[in-house]
């Protein structure tokens, strides 16, 4: 049998780990027999040699196995979930598990917080207040099978070998490696007891794949992968430029989840859902074409069946459900102020990646993983991409902890925006399908 | 400032480090502030990654000044010392420090011990009763004033951030890294006080490196980082695919190093001995040519000038000079056993790996830094590369702590051996000499 040693010279070297050698790996560091300088350079071995796709499921499953596997058998269907890489005003979740949930598929979500210039689905719902993201792993099933939905965080019990991993990714420089970001998606996602698995993939300045070709490249090992652990995969490019939706800011951006389960807000955040539901619909063999799945999403929305499915799942989670039915009874910051549109045109670019970090600087994310965040704080996006603009007229919204903060930011926030004369040529918001 | 996960990463990106950079790096691991599991990470990058000249003299410097640098001031004259990469049967220090200090040329040499198959010029040393190499800075200056040669091991003042590297190197799969090499011997030996270095870089089966064009971007990576450290720097590539010599074993190679300083000795260490020393004279610019150098040391062995510089060498270490006269008064091994030819030719390749491991097999090496070595045992070829053997008649003689020895390792080291009915061509021990 290999020594450690060897099996980094083996990665170090360019040869393919058998599935046991991966094992052994992932059981070692867990167990504290491999040390972590050991696992960071066989981790930045990986990160320059890469992975095959059977070395990439056998360290998805590994890191699985370090944890527990939610059972949801006693919820009946195809059980699917939605997982994105990341974005800058991606309320997509809490719109999509409701809506998605209310047409009959069980959606069973475990969800992350923000880091960075990237939001969380955590904290948003967290701005509802009693909402209750730490459900242990019976509540979660009860609460699936009741309501349809639920939407947690990663227990400790997860896949805490992702945990440590990550950790040490995260101060090692070995974030930025497809195989290692494919197994620790997976390894999480898996852990929820799913049959399917739809992943919205971002694209452009505010997601963590600047380029189109990086982005499809995750995609591609994101499907093939959760395809080799047995799961039925489909992946979605979308466009992460511009910010998605008018919000940005964690009570802001629930409230314009709940304008699109009222069959309402912005034309992008709607599309973005319906996209990536269809999908959903799709794997779970609930409607026959991409169509008919939309179809059946778009009439749930304006008949309140999803409205109704996200005010049960905020009530069986422990929140407050009024909130549903009167978004302004979430929290508001004490000082709005708006900013000027320095010149007459239209809007053809918000840089997201620019106003992630300021709305990080409002307090609304986190530059380390144990900040807390004010719910209340954000940015409006008052024009959006596309749309026209008199100088004078409010291009932004700030909703603000202290006043001065506006200042502060002012240059930085108009600086993102790009005013031109001419519209610009209208952009497709999902730029590419990934399947098996 | 670059946070320490930036430098990894503009490693792993490829860019150059600039010399602060490198600075930072060392200091703040030598001082703990760089945790091991971010030193292995950056100690990949760089095995995937290379360094240029300026990074590897950068690092040279920063490891060096980790620790304490011997000032020699009070030794006057061009101080040179030689560097082997390490081989099987390799005496060549024992013998080369004392005849080149005997023409006039200091050589203060902090020498290492052997691990794996290579043997170490400390262990074969201390196969003389008494000898001490522990020497403090000031014993040693004094050692290298008096005599004109003292050979030491590293001591903890020495390059300290190299122990601590080397050791997690060891654990990580990054030994085999041309700059981290270059490095670890440089840190070392310009911490000796020396103007000038010899390297003898090994190529063969019994060698670090194993072929030539590897050997040559050591040899060229050592000679242009010393030469950018300021010193003059000479690399000799010499044949490693043989034992050097007919003894491997620390007293035995002892004895045989006795031989050579007496004028004797088998012709292959003599040559190699006398082409390093060569260089050595006209680093120190003691002669002119290469045939002048040669034949200052060919007269400084005959006239005994040589084996006195050894003897007084010993003296001065604490060790039994008699020896030295008397080389039957070395450790001797209860059982010597002679294994015949199992067939008639000439021999036309002995592999050193092989024997190497063997020898330490035998008692005489280790396998880990903390095992105790025999000094009696090892193995001596009677017949060496070349020479014509009948069958039945001695072909190799072992010196052993236990005669079952013999058997036990017959098959292995009599496999070491090809014998071919033609003789082979004779092959040079100098391959190549690489200067800045």
């Amino acid at each position: 049998m290999k020594t450690l040693v060897e099996l980094i010279a083996k990665k170090r070297d360019g040869y393919e780990h058998s599935r046991d050698e991966i094992t052994r790996i992932v059981s070692a560091f867990v167990a504290g027999e491999m040390p972590d300088y050991q696992m960071s350079a066989w981790l930045m071995a990986v990160y320059f040699r890469g992975m095959s796709e059977s070395e990439m499921v056998a360290l998805t499953e590994a890191m699985l196995r370090s944890g527990e596997v939610l059972r949801l058998d006693e919820v009946p269907g195809v059980k699917v979930d939605k997982h994105s890489t990341g974005g800058v005003g991606d309320k997509v979740s809490l719109a999509l598990a409701p809506l998605v949930a209310s047409v009959g598929v069980p959606v069973p979500m475990v969800a992350g917080r923000g880091l960075g210039h990237t939001g969380g689905t955590l904290d948003k719902l967290e701005a509802i207040r009693g909402f209750r993201t730490d459900l242990d792993a019976k509540s979660f099933a009860r609460v699936v099978r009741d309501v349809g939905a639920a939407i947690i965080g990663q227990t400790k019990e997860i896949a805490p070998a992702d945990k440590r991993i990550y950790a040490l990714r995260d101060v090692t420089a070995t974030v930025e490696s497809i195989p290692l970001i494919v197994a620790s998606i997976l390894s999480k996602k898996l852990a929820e007891g799913i049959d399917a698995l739809v992943l919205d993939v971002k694209v452009g300045r505010g997601a963590f794949m600047k380029d189109r070709a990086s982005a499809r490249a995750l995609a591609e090992a994101l499907v093939r992968t959760g395809t080799g652990a047995g799961k039925k995969v489909v992946a979605l490019l979308t466009d992460m430029s511009a910010p998605l939706g008018r919000t940005i800011g964690n009570a802001l951006e629930t409230r314009e989840a709940i304008e699109l389960l009222n069959d309402g807000g912005p034309e992008d955040l709607r599309e973005c859902t319906l996209a990536l539901g269809a999908e959903m619909l799709l794997l779970a063999g609930k409607a026959e074409s991409t169509e008919a799945a939309r179809s059946l999403l778009e009439a749930a929305l304006r008949d309140g069946r999803a409205l109704r499915t996200f005010e049960r799942l905020v009530e069986a989670q422990g929140g407050d459900a009024s909130v549903v039915r009167d978004p302004s009874l979430l929290p508001r910051a004490r000082f709005v102020v708006d900013l000027p549109s320095p010149t007459s045109g239209y809007v053809v670019g918000i840089d997201a990646l620019e106003l992630g970090l300021v709305a990080v600087a409002l307090g609304a994310g986190r530059t380390k993983a144990e900040d807390a965040v004010d719910p209340a704080v954000g940015i409006e996006l008052l024009r959006h991409q596309g749309e026209a603009v008199n100088q004078g007229e409010p291009l932004v919204r700030l909703h603000l902890r202290d006043e001065v903060d506006a200042r502060r930011h002012e240059a930085r926030i108009l600086g993102a925006y790009t005013i031109e004369a001419a519209p610009p040529a209208p952009t497709p918001l999902v730029l590419e399908r990934i399947t098996a």
